[in-house]
């Protein structure tokens, strides 16, 4: 029996920890795409104990909070910090088979160097420990960050954001981690909700442009992405519930968004069309710019409404939409690749099953712009966990080229994530280095190290041109 | 190399057959959903010989004949109990990698005390053997029973049945094995059907209330329900093709039922909102009895038309059916959710493609009310073999409480059925005890015992507040 | 650590590795599938170079390599087959986990007797001693073929096609494998096809019959099948996108295909009535005359618009297609069998979501006219890797009689892909050893052996019914 989450933790093979080890482990972290507020990190943000860093705004462990049935009081209440911890604890100890296991606890082997194990009967002493630990210098969200050996962070950002802490980080010269605006103009894109209007004023304003039309709101559009370029933007990312395809003439377009703006109800067909405008445009854009466009789909969000009317978006009440027309995604990209204007795209689904279809989709449009040009994304939120990364990367090697994976990313709120990147990589080297024990691939020291380090690392820092 | 189907069939680690063999396999059985018939254990049903067990109703069996190219005559058909039972003999033999192959060995083993292999050339020795152990007087329906550890048999019953028999059984002193009815009101909701109407009049006569609307309709579904409950009743089934959310007005479903009253034919859209409106209905109701509701969906039933028109349905001829848009399931649990009226619910496809769907929409709706108050149920019909465990089960384990999970149950026709609890046993402490015996978990047999006692047990009895 | 593709590639039990060595190896190649081109075979293609052989028609390959950042010159375009080959052995190198991988190293071993790796470092030796080695009488199209130990291989043709190599292979007494034509009618389906009333031109010219009407061009189709069979056809080919079924009068059928012979624009609708028409049509015929009906669904073609007008078809830039409701699947094949005229079938999904579908679907259709009547088609083009293969196998013995199973085929333009057929039959000789290694089935080498033997060759034969 392995002792439970040694240092060869997921590694089965001696090629596994060899490869881990010596290679994956020493690599710096890139995180391209996270859902941190650039705030913490200007301010280097302190925290007081153990649930603040946790529980916090982590909707992952609220989840199974209440799926062990506790009250909400303990989760987003009015309970002490304390309390919340010991509840916490308790529902750890039933999340036997969840990373949220095997996260919790990396990060407190790595962050608070306790070797034990949280459970109910032990959460009063991790408790103490950590808030001890958490007085240290090291544990500030700058410290936290740079013990993790991260270079560069993309946190997640909308055209509207004034960027002002982005530019203050820039602007400080004590602290040498890039941190670096991702554009998300999904707000833009959601023609359908109410408060779509106040959006576009916002933007309206912003900008400087006052949008009373679609060719408006692309010329806002274009003038926030320089500023956003300007503070070294490389990717974008958007989150529709599925890649639509219903193309429509601009004329028609137009059309639909005067009604929108004029307050009238529109169609679903007619949301779709403005949808696949939009996107076509922006995809337009982001391969004029040369930026990396990321689409994240298969999600159905905030399903449990009193929750939301009560707390808003984010809790823990998203679900993965299973209608996502493969045909839709393929005549999208294809639309854009037509004139030569398909930019590097990286795709995301919410749903595992889509795994084939992405690998078979991304392809079609390969070419000599770079190595993987379109990018069949890591395994996302849901999917985040030992078998959903095995089943991704397994596809993209049997449908791709696994080699040239850009790999990794946290997406996450919390300073401690950092060891999703440790374990991810584990679960690559495990899988590598299972194949070639297995006799699937040549033991080639050489070829196989450089492997594990670009998807660990490198090929990121190549695919998103960054400047490190 | 392991002997076939030896004392540690499928446990392939220390810990998983510690975890089997000294906590889950002397767990009670508690067989929360099934088809058993109630006559056969009121009257104590004796078998004559085992095809009348094995192959008087098993349309898995007949499935698997008819795949290798069995006459009718042999399956369904007149040929003697002899002849089919070496025809399935033959079949069994060839069905390498089947569930059947393993239950059946495990009947064999578990009920006849045989240890060897059915096959073509054993089938004599074998019909003979299991004849003679069958007149055995614990070879009857209740002998099967008691033998195997059954504390609670929840059979699955129709509004108008009038359940007598399970009120001689709850009479019998000589028997103190609780047989529930659970209420499966399928044809309430199937107004699709050419034979609703028959339905309905059936449904007014038993519960004396004239059913003339939708709104007497409800209140003969009230009526029925309380009888129901009054026998003990506290689970609820439904088997729509798949979690349809169409809402529509109390007054336009009104229309709809009575244009099928008036023998018009009704649309797509109008049964689906009738469908929608039954469904929130009955989910109400649930919550207001404090009963938990079973959602099986993704069947396709009936799809041989020939063999249908000649031999009714359940005979093998149901597939999978693929569409079930996750938006409108988590729409509906949604509706129920805004006014505090979602039941507990269980939710089965039989897809296995919907795990993480169903995973990550229970997650929705979890709260206080119960640990893990939305489950996520067992591998269901096609998916009830090893694959299809350990993917349900991990997939749980990845997206919610594995802990919390109420288990297995046999969905069968036949009083042997019960080593399918042993075989989700077994192939559950493999899990577990490989996840430890890796690492993943820590060895801590009280927590680990613990957990493997709750789901072969005693989360149903909590979950269902059943009085055992 | 095993040695990479050593003589127990693949296998890890004893039992696996007995069943591979002398069983399942020893079989002869049935290919009853693939699109090799009957020229080369009457003619005895021999090849100059490995570029040649290997990156000449091989999407696969092209894909790979366009994943790989490869410019299009050293693809398809004008560099020297020199030139090709390095990028391609650049390409492999990081392709670690694709089956490219292993077939690419299987034929190296097979066909040229190089023991080592391909890389971009052993290329050019590579180069050399694989161009010396084609100058050998033994790796002209028919030696390879012959080497390879086939005994038959089924073509994929076109209902125009006039079979003249075909029939001068049968002509030829130098040559002892039959070569026998597969009917694919695919273009008399794709009535919404631009290029529709040219194929239909020129079937008319070739039947001899005047296709005025649906029902004219069903004369031509009988006409032509029944040429089709003289020359030893057994099989037939369709690849629709899904499996429609929009049932639809007759008249309503001829006012269809009339509407399409003015040059009128045809509806969706109308496309899907014509198209389940078409099939219901065909597969009576195929009834009638005994034939196989092979279903290749799930792809949708031609993706990236650019290309395809530069070069066509088959260049790599197909897709899965996820729109395949397996409701009218299951209606289709009933339509059929209501009548008593459903065909021997056989099911292959692009779509690796498909296997449970496919599994329930086929075991409502079986009956004694063969065994496994209905087949579950092995893994399919982007499905044809070690993981597909698994779960197709397992799928398939999950739900139905695995040791039915026609088994592989090569789907291939290529005279050394018969390595596919070696790569099959070690992952299902792992599989089985694997279970029964496991205690999962006994150890009965008669039985197993005749298991693996069966799958490998001689269920084909018998399915078929060819004449070997």
């Amino acid at each position: 029996m392995k002792k439970f989450l040694d240092k060869d933790f997921l590694l089965s093979t001696e090629t596994s920890k060899k490869l881990f080890h010596e290679y994956a482990a020493k690599k710096p972290i890139l995180d391209y795409h996270c859902h941190i507020n650039p705030k913490e990190i200007a301010e280097d943000r302190r925290f007081e104990n153990i649930s603040q860093v946790w529980l916090g705004v982590d909707h992952y462990k609220w989840r199974q909070m209440r799926s062990n049935g506790v009250e909400e009081k303990y989760i987003t209440g009015d309970a002490s910090d304390k309390e919340k911890f010991q509840k916490w604890a308790e529902t750890l100890e039933k999340a036997i088979g969840n990373p949220l296991y095997h996260w919790s606890h990396l990060e407190l082997r790595k962050y608070f160097g306790y070797e034990g194990v949280l459970n109910s009967k032990t959460a009063e002493k991790v408790w103490t420990l950590c808030n001890e630990k958490l007085q240290d210098k090291s544990m500030s969200a700058r410290g936290m960050i740079k013990q993790s050996g991260v270079t560069l962070i993309c946190t997640t950002d909308d055209p509207v954001d004034t960027l002002e802490w982005h530019q203050k980080i820039k602007g400080d010269k004590f602290f040498d981690v890039q941190v670096i605006p991702v554009w998300r103009p999904d707000k833009t894109l959601s023609i359908e909700k109410s408060d779509f209007l106040d959006y576009i004023f916002k933007l309206s304003k912003v900008s400087g442009i006052n949008i009373n039309s679609f060719e408006t709101l692309k010329q806002a559009f274009q003038k926030r992405l320089k500023f956003f370029i300007s503070l070294g933007c490389r990717a974008t990312d958007h989150t529709p519930e599925y890649i639509m395809y219903v193309p429509a003439l601009e004329k028609e377009v137009e059309t639909i968004f005067d009604k929108k703006l004029k307050g009238k109800v529109i169609s679903k067909e007619e949301e779709l069309k403005y949808k696949t405008a939009f996107m076509l445009f922006a995809g337009r854009e982001y391969y004029k710019n040369d930026l990396v466009m990321e689409l994240h789909y298969g999600c159905k969000r905030n399903n449990n409404t009193s929750i939301f009317d009560k707390s808003g978006p984010d809790t823990g009440h998203d679900c993965i939409n299973n209608f996502a027309p493969s045909a839709q995604m393929a005549d999208f990209l294809n639309a854009l690749e037509c004139t030569g204007e398909l930019p590097q795209t990286i795709i995301y689904s919410l749903n595992p099953n889509d795994n084939a279809v992405i690998g078979s989709i991304i392809g079609c449009f390969q070419n000599s712009a770079a190595l993987s040009k379109i990018q069949h994304g890591a395994a996302w939120w849901f999917n985040d966990h030992k078998t959903g990364m095995i089943e991704q990367l397994t596809s993209l090697a049997n449908l791709g080229i696994l080699s040239n994976f850009v790999g990794m990313l946290t997406d996450s709120r919390s300073f401690l994530s950092y060891i999703r990147h440790e374990y991810f990589r584990r679960v690559l080297c495990d899988l590598i280095g299972s194949w070639v024990e297995n006799g699937e691939y040549p033991y080639d020291i050489q070829i196989l190290s450089k492997i594990v380090s670009d998807i660990s690392y490198d090929n990121a820092v190549r695919y998103f041109k960054f400047k490190l």
